[in-house]
């Protein structure tokens, strides 16, 4: 029997409990966390996201602050008003919205958040406490998938788990994550990439395989033992003249050969999605909970 | 044929690279790298590396100074120390000589001194950094395994590569910078622990494996296969009455079952050790550099 790991399904009971935590902060006397976004720009997909970001903000009960500046603004500008926000005492959680136009050095942006509001994990000193197994802020989609295989009770101790991909918001984290003396965690794990070789030899061995590698249906069914617990990191839209919105999404698993095999499986939509947009809240929380204490 | 990785014939070359500069330094009218280190407390091991690293200054041509400080200094005591070294101009690269008595909270200490001057590569924004292949300082064990596969030109690229162990200071960073996309590196990694099962079936698949398991002879000749390149990073002092010392130093590889069968291996001692070494000082000079630039 395959079950669904049904990410929309738990994100909402997450997001019950955060609603129901940011109830009792302000019945202490406390204030609500806030997470105030940046968003450089009118790129649509980025528009769209801070949006959503917004909305699940004010569905759990926190403040949210969306400053939206032009793509001209010079990097000194922008750095100045993350400063600004920065240091606002009333901001729990500083978000810049990725991409940022070409003239604008991530990296320096990444840089001015301090670690204590970087809710998205990206800084430095975040990546690397998380390496150290040290309190950090862990970025979205791992800590999304470590909740979801934590909530799911699924094994993980001493099981063969393969990632494929290895980009630093997902890939790594999530490598060093379930690699870790942890639960979830004490995987051995095998991190697989574009140079790869033999990449079905390897995926046929998991016990749980993370994709994330950014090629819709990359997995097929002939790659995955029975049994195996997949999360399908991927999301891509396709066009597809039979939809009303004249698109379908895929993910990096090819649902219909892989599903059947599977003991657990995420997915898309519903799957990953929502427990990454849950895990910032998460940190939000987090963050906010910190402060208090 | 068997090709022994003379990690002591190697590091001897380095550090007359490194040495030369230095002159270069000099004869520029600029200031010799400064190595400033720490010891608390009076464990012989710790004495011995400390002496080590003095003498390794030496050879070189950098400054060097030992603080050396009671176990029972307070924390306070140590903090300020150390921020007096970290904030003195003239030090290039400070570290403090683990392990810290008991009452001291070691992740403290290593977050007290400036990632900048950080040689050791312990500082989470140096490890974050490493992780997400910015430029960073690495830790002087992966640094040396690093700088040995290169100067060996051993192809990495596509390999499939093992790591035994998961320590912060090890496994976990080699780990990590094996499966990046440089050179060396581009590896499909596979990293292993207590809890991993069947070892012997993963690393009978491994073109490199590098051991940092603690556990003397712990990889034999029947766990690897024709042709693969190892790396001994373990070290084990066994009581032998046949020796002058009174002891033998053991690797975490049974050298006499898995050289035969190795294209390239590190010998312990006179393999990883130096490599280790030598890199230390390769990141004071890079220090040293970077404050000319």
């Amino acid at each position: 029997m395959t079950e669904i790991l049904d990410g929309k399904a738990l994100s909402k009971t997450i997001k019950a409990r955060i609603a129901e935590k940011v109830k009792q902060i302000v019945a202490e006397g406390g204030k609500k966390p806030h997470l105030a976004a940046i968003l450089v720009g009118e790129d649509p997909a980025s528009q769209t996201y801070v949006n959503s970001k917004e909305k699940d903000c004010k569905e759990v009960g926190f403040d949210s602050t969306v400053l939206r500046l032009p793509a001209s603004i010079s990097e000194k500008e922008l750095l100045d008003k993350i400063k600004e926000l920065d240091e606002n005492p009333n901001v729990d959680g500083l978000i810049i919205q990725l991409p940022l136009p070409a003239h604008i050095d991530e990296n320096k942006v990444i840089m001015a958040v301090s670690p204590e509001k970087d809710v998205d994990g990206f800084h430095p000193v975040n990546v690397g406490k998380m390496i150290l197994g040290l309190p950090s802020f862990v970025s979205a989609t791992p800590l999304g998938i470590m909740t979801m295989l934590k909530e799911y009770g699924i094994e993980t101790k001493g099981k063969n788990c393969v990632v494929l991909g290895r980009s630093n918001i997902v890939g790594r984290p999530i490598a060093n994550l379930l690699s870790q003396k942890s639960n979830p965690g004490d995987c051995t794990v095998t991190i697989c990439h574009s140079h790869t070789k033999n990449i079905r030899e390897i995926t046929l061995k998991a016990d749980i395989i993370v994709v994330a590698i950014g090629i819709s249906e990359f997995l097929k069914g002939d790659m995955v033992k029975e049994g195996a617990v997949i999360i399908d990191v991927g999301i891509t839209r396709v066009a597809d003249a039979s939809k009303k919105s004249g698109f379908r999404l895929l993910g990096d698993v090819e649902y219909s050969t892989v599903a059947p095999k599977a003991s657990y499986i995420t997915p898309v939509p519903g799957g990953v999605g929502p427990m990454t947009r849950v895990a910032l809240l998460m940190n939000t929380l987090k963050s906010r909970e910190q402060r208090i204490s």
